[in-house]
């Protein structure tokens, strides 16, 4: 298996709500999907997929649905303590809950949560030791 | 917020079998982390992270655990269906359980699905329409 991840999808309870969240609260740009169905981002390298959440949890679950946290977390590095709080305050006005509030962790960088619309929850981190190279892509090392 | 992930965290509740899982049985090679604490696997632009499910639950839950399954799956997508059965199978031989068999899919590919140590969802799929790049991104379209 070579070491990637093509996609994340994200399963939703109402698919309009949660694209507005992505898109007119935290400014991102849909790429593509099928209305009412599904809605595509591309992302640093792969896809980020809002589908509906009994459909997903039909495919991927037996039907069994998720409560939104199962032991996963996204995260969104930016490049200053600043940008952190000024993230969550954004994620917390397009609809979002402050799970978090942002502090100094014990790694050496500042972190706090919000969950989406859906409980899906983002880590926002200032990580002094993962570089963000100018294409927006996160490495675990700068060499 | 731009529009990229930095990282995908999986809570997995015995770090070394989660490791092996990944590293010995699906060949994938660990970059980075603390023994007994976190493992850091460097993806096409992002880190994936396997950290202790209660830890990871304390800080992004509020303490409460996930089950494994909270409406999410992760996809690898390959290049031919074989390849698709192929990857199953290993994910299976090395531990993890086949939770949808792959098939033909409405929207023109074969995709399966299974769920690795602690239940994290893996689909994986042939997708003849998202080229996969030499150095494995994934893009939603050729342009």
């Amino acid at each position: 298996m070579d070491q990637r991840i093509s996609a994340v999808t994200l399963g939703v309870d109402d698919l309009d709500r949660s694209t507005r969240f992505y898109t007119e609260g935290l400014g991102w740009q849909q790429n593509g999907g099928e209305k009412g169905v599904i809605a595509f981002f591309q992302l640093n390298g792969f896809v980020l997929g809002l589908y509906d959440a009994q459909m997903l949890a039909d495919e991927a679950s037996g039907g069994a649905r998720g409560s939104g946290f199962g032991g996963m977390a996204l995260a969104h590095n930016v490049t200053s303590k600043e940008a952190v709080d000024d993230l969550l305050d954004q994620a917390v006005k397009a609809g979002g809950q402050l799970v978090k509030a942002a502090e100094e962790v014990f790694w050496g960088g500042y972190s706090g949560y919000f969950a989406d619309p859906d409980g899906h929850r983002w880590e926002v981190a200032y990580n002094p030791y993962w570089p963000i190279t100018e294409d927006g892509r996160t490495l675990l090392s700068a060499d």
